[in-house]
């Protein structure tokens, strides 16, 4: 490896101009078409992975890619086994997604790190910074495989998730170059691991409203997937009389149109039926069946469980009616998580250093921390993105917010010895 | 080519027996999964080329691909030039449909004059019998390619239409190994065409109730198509407060609603949603944009053109309430066909002449003959399928009905010169 010398410490304005340089550059590792698509174990993945190790280097950290498809970088600290603080985010986008969401959380840490040692100063404890092969769920019907694998809570049966051209997610793993069966030996050891800090763009309009460039967390939401099948009878669309038909795009209609309902009616919960695919989806055949998927979100489990019962007993209605066959199967759920006091007060001590007016907020996304509050504290910076807009390409933040947030980072990192309570 | 010796003359009931057996052949060559999928220029299309080109030998006639992708076999008597009757069906399927629907009507007329050579008997006019490439219209938003262009009525811009791969339909003709600059060339002159016969499941339950192995068709019903898209605003899931949102598929879904509301309530119409794509189809994202097929059907334009501008003016509704754009666009329209009083006589006479009894019918689908019109007097057999099942992996027929139809058509093949009137 080579030996990266640093370079003389950033000047004011060019931590923000070299991060968001560096997401543009990023951005290029995807998928043709509008935004950016790279998912978990892509040909983009893959190809972004040299892009990251190089950001490593220059913090100084030593790269290694996991067994769970995560590129790991740690400090000499961290690798002679000491306490060790977890940063970091998910490489991953969702279909036509932006440049910062995941992307940023994994090089705002780097280029604090990078800016320290620019500085000489070295810090007393060990740092590593992950970068997660997973967290939109978009490949697979599951997620957080890189965070489930350092909480050691992955389930064998999430390894045989398989993807729409039928490949399961441990082959994924496997023609990705790791190897699958190492995930147990990744569980990080709770006594030695100081904490986990994710930034993020905020995915909503508040800091905006409040004119802050940065927010700290509170708690994540908890999210349940449910994949639904509706079965009706394919007859031909000319030949068979209107009156009788079992119509599953039909019936599927009705059931959208349904859970949007129970979700804009139901206090504290917010959802989306995101995907729905028609069989055989051909012109001038009645539609034979139809899968969607329902996503429910509150940080209330008890929310989450009423609403889903709510909806199923609506689609089971629907079904009854039309004669069609339904099943709702849960695929994934993670129960909301909450931000550790310390990592809260600390990253407010950190702005008021860097001298960044913040507050306190909730986030309706889940996050790594969701997997990760098994096996330390958790914590979560957000930072202010243009119009509250992500999972879209025109998502957007300013290079002047880009380098608060790694200012803070930078603070928290010094200052961490002094409010940690562990 | 090798000179194929007739063998003797078919004994009662193999005639049945070797068509259902000829159609079972032709099915294997299909896309993988349930029923038959063989698209227009796609592999398994060229594949079943082979042996539908070894019952034309075996029927006398020979065998040439022409510049729409349409096998056509001519006897001497049409090489020659001489007035000549055109009979046939087309070679594709809908995706996951049966074994008859298409294939049957290009069997039987092949199987019908192979009997005719066995029996030493030579027809003194010209016949061909066409195996089209596309009557489904499944894989491009076109159809009726093959009968177009031996009409002479192919629009250049019906060459430009693309699937969902982005090949344009001249592209996939020239892959396919055909030049479709040729396409104009391939025009039948009226003067030296007696007419269109085609042969094809009823794919409907009507002989079935009358007991009936073959009825006659009076008329096809006309078909207009539009494609629908709707747009919204992609946004996150989970951060995106529900009201305010966009979401294109809770506005296509009751837009669904709506276009299945008009058809079920206008007497005299028919039609389906059996398309419908959400973009960008992930869990966790509020789906941007939507686009679906309307596909009406009716013998009377009027009656189409309402239902067309009722559900017109019911998505605008909807679309304008929402704040979600749309368009709506027609992608293709065929009038209704009246088949030739001497060829519906014809069939009657043929069928009272081999004791089968018969009935007249109209056709709630389309089929070639809507484009044979504009060239050529048209008539159609229907044969009795299962349940008036069609466009399903279940579309079955009985051997004794295919004989029925076989038996049928050698007779009306061996008097048509008595009753033709042109």
């Amino acid at each position: 490896m080579p030996q990266h010398t640093p370079h003389a410490p950033f000047a004011e304005g060019q931590i923000g101009h070299d991060l968001l340089t560096r997401l543009d550059e990023a951005a290029r590792y995807s998928q043709p078409g509008p935004g950016v698509t790279r998912l978990f174990c892509s040909p983009e993945h893959r190809q972004v992975l040299p892009l990251i190790e190089q950001w490593m280097e220059l913090a100084g950290l030593t790269p290694e890619l996991d067994a769970a498809g995560s590129l790991v970088g740690r400090c000499p600290n961290a690798q002679a086994g000491k306490p060790t603080l977890t940063l970091g985010s998910h490489q991953d986008s969702v279909v036509e997604g932006g440049k910062y969401d995941g992307m940023l959380g994994i090089a705002v840490p780097l280029i604090a790190l990078e800016a320290l040692r620019r500085e000489g100063i070295t810090l007393p404890y060990g740092v590593e910074v992950v970068a997660f092969g997973d967290e939109e769920g978009v490949r697979f019907p599951t997620t957080l495989v890189g965070s489930r694998a350092l909480a050691g809570t992955t389930d064998p049966q999430q390894l045989k998730a398989r993807d729409k051209q039928g490949i399961s997610l441990k082959e994924a793993l496997r023609s990705f170059g790791v190897e699958p069966d190492g995930i147990p030996a990744l569980a990080r050891d709770p006594a030695n691991t100081l904490g986990f800090v994710e930034v993020h763009i905020e995915q909503g309009p508040r800091l905006e409203q409040h004119d802050h460039a940065v927010g700290v967390v509170t708690s994540l939401t908890g999210i349940e997937r449910h994949q639904v099948t509706v079965s009706g009878k394919a007859g031909h669309a000319g030949t068979t009389p209107m009156p009788g038909r079992h119509d599953a795009l039909v019936g599927a209609s009705e059931m959208v149109l349904a859970v949007d309902r129970v979700l804009q009616t139901t206090e504290g919960l917010v959802g989306v039926v995101g995907q729905l695919d028609v069989h055989p989806n051909a012109v001038n055949v009645i539609p034979a069946s139809v899968t969607f998927t329902v996503e429910l979100r509150s940080p209330q489990s008890e929310t989450r469980q009423r609403g889903h019962e709510t909806i199923q007993a609506a689609l089971d209605e629907v079904a009854e009616r039309r004669e069609l066959t339904l099943s709702m199967d849960n695929t994934y759920r993670a129960d909301g998580a909450h931000c550790a006091e310390w990592i809260m007060h600390g990253l407010e001590q950190a702005c008021a250093t860097v001298e960044q007016p913040t507050d306190r907020m909730f986030s309706g996304a889940g996050h790594d921390g969701l997997a990760m509050q098994d096996v330390t504290d958790i914590g979560m910076l957000f930072v202010r993105c243009k119009e509250g807009l992500s999972h879209h390409p025109d998502e957007s933040i300013s290079a002047e917010d880009g380098e608060a947030a790694v200012r803070v980072i930078m603070a928290f990192l010094q200052q961490l010895d002094a409010f940690r309570c562990r």
